[in-house]
């Protein structure tokens, strides 16, 4: 399978998705500032931002409301509250975690100011993700489905999830190296599955990488130039551990001239160094990088870097060890 | 052109080049402890790395040595202070610039320490480094030559020097990515046309990035896998401006038994911080990442993050206004 375009091309497919919100509150237990919230909606419009994910809509039921920030919910009431009725060509997103959500959150698409919504699912829950995703789309939104930690996946039950969703209402979707284990080569090789599926079913392909080993954004334009079109990205890469593909350089990537990095340059220099002051902890490290490599979950990585230890050679031994 | 190997791969064609205190001597006046030197060695020789780069070995007639660290200087003696004769089966090297070394300053092989002579130059100095190549190869050493700012050489001038080189008795020849500029994409391509000569004419070839772009890593494993099999790393990236691939990554990534991650990680948590500490910088910044997509030499980053700026947006003006 070709490379789809060149370094030089303008390609209309791809579609720009701002994930700060979502995978980056996971860094600050989502308790953004309205300031911030209101900025960064700016910020994203002014760089033809194609898309934004305001947080996840989480079930009230299951997590309690006083124990996080707002955008874990990310109710309408709290979106509208912010940037009202979003009168701006960019679309908005929330992500819905398979068996944390409650379908009763979702308005009809009419009534609600969301556009899309992102269905996020372990391999083994791809039917309920596929169920979630039908009520999703006849309520009227767009949709995705992330299959989460698709590195540990064997390639057969996953081909099965692939042609699934081709049969299925979904959208997009995604390829997410959850514990940042992908080199280029395999993210290629990944990404042409997925895209050979989609194609066959008419889909969108997207990449969702971390930056366990430094290589969430050449992951992710390694896939762009296999066929995928949403790729996520978050500002200075804020997100999880590690953290993910930087928005800064996915905007100073990409050749269209509807992209524009300055202004969030301007959003970089006055609303991230108030966030590191407060002590909020992501991007690479070593202990992102051994849990990579050993293609393990990223909790034990961040216990390290909340403990600010640097003995890495010990914390290698233990994971190596368990 | 296929990929050489996949990711399990052994490959005994790999070389793993540690070029820390050269180029992570442009961050500290090459002034490394004899501790930090004599540790990295031998950290070095654990970790199962093939070459060791000393340093530079520049002109005493034209750079003061009063005003350098040693191994701007890389001296026989200096060396031999440290390390002895080198009983280890790891190689070492020294980089000579075209125009500002003295070819007196070289023993012949049999007298010297030193296995390999990186010769680097640009373009428009390649008869120059040839005529160098050919004395260090008569005094019997290994050779390679690095011809710099390649990004910015158009593709008739490379090709001849490619060409060129070839019929030289260099043994290996550099991809060179000095201002961060490249894509894994691009890196694919390029390496691919250094392969074609060198396979043409029984030569190496080697990779050596930087990582304005966070892609050091990225780009280095893509052009391994087209058949580069000269690897440049050092000690946590450590390299002018955005730094190198990062010692630690390659040593992940590789899957020989042979090359082994946790002496390196001890001699991290040991003597990285207190380089940090005392105020030697390196590393990607936003700076740097805009040097590396408008393919110009990082000079003006360096100088914005010495002088303590954040103001992204400002240099980013300035540097578009040049």
């Amino acid at each position: 399978m070709a490379r789809v375009g060149n370094l030089m091309s303008v390609r209309n497919d791809v579609k720009v998705f701002d994930a700060t919100l979502r995978d980056g509150g996971l860094c600050n237990n989502f308790e953004f500032t309205d300031e911030f919230v209101r900025e960064l909606y700016w910020t994203n419009i002014k760089c033809g931002v194609d898309y934004m994910e305001m947080g996840y809509r989480a079930s009230k039921k299951l997590f309690n409301p006083e124990e996080y920030g707002k955008w874990k919910f990310s109710s309408e009431e709290d979106i509208r509250a912010i940037i009202g009725e979003n009168s701006s060509s960019m679309k908005l997103a929330v992500m819905a975690d398979v068996g944390r959500c409650d379908l009763e959150d979702f308005l009809p698409k009419s009534e609600s100011v969301i556009d899309m919504v992102r269905v996020a699912c372990y391999i083994h829950q791809l039917p309920a993700a596929i169920e979630l995703v039908e009520k999703l789309h006849n309520l009227g939104y767009e949709t995705s489905c992330n299959i989460m930690a698709v590195s540990q996946v064997n390639e057969n039950d996953l081909k099965n999830a692939l042609d699934m969703l081709g049969q299925s209402s979904v959208d997009v979707i995604y390829l997410v190296d959850s514990f940042g284990y992908f080199y280029p080569e395999s993210s290629a090789a990944l990404v042409k599955l997925y895209v050979e599926y989609a194609e066959k079913y008419n889909k969108k392909v997207g990449f969702h990488g971390h930056n366990n080993q430094n290589l969430a954004f050449g992951n992710t334009i390694e896939t762009l130039s296999y066929g995928a079109s949403y790729v996520d990205a978050t500002v200075s890469g804020m997100g999880r551990g590690a953290g993910n593909c930087a928005m800064e350089l996915m905007l100073g990537f990409l050749k269209n001239p509807k992209y524009n990095l300055f202004p969030l340059l301007k959003f970089i220099e006055n609303y991230i160094p108030p966030l590191k002051e407060a002590g909020v902890k992501w991007g690479f490290d070593i202990q992102y990088m051994i849990t990579g490599i050993t293609n393990s979950h990223p909790k034990d990585a961040i216990r390290f870097t909340n403990e600010g230890r640097t003995d890495y050679s010990d914390f290698y031994r233990d994971i190596l060890d368990l």
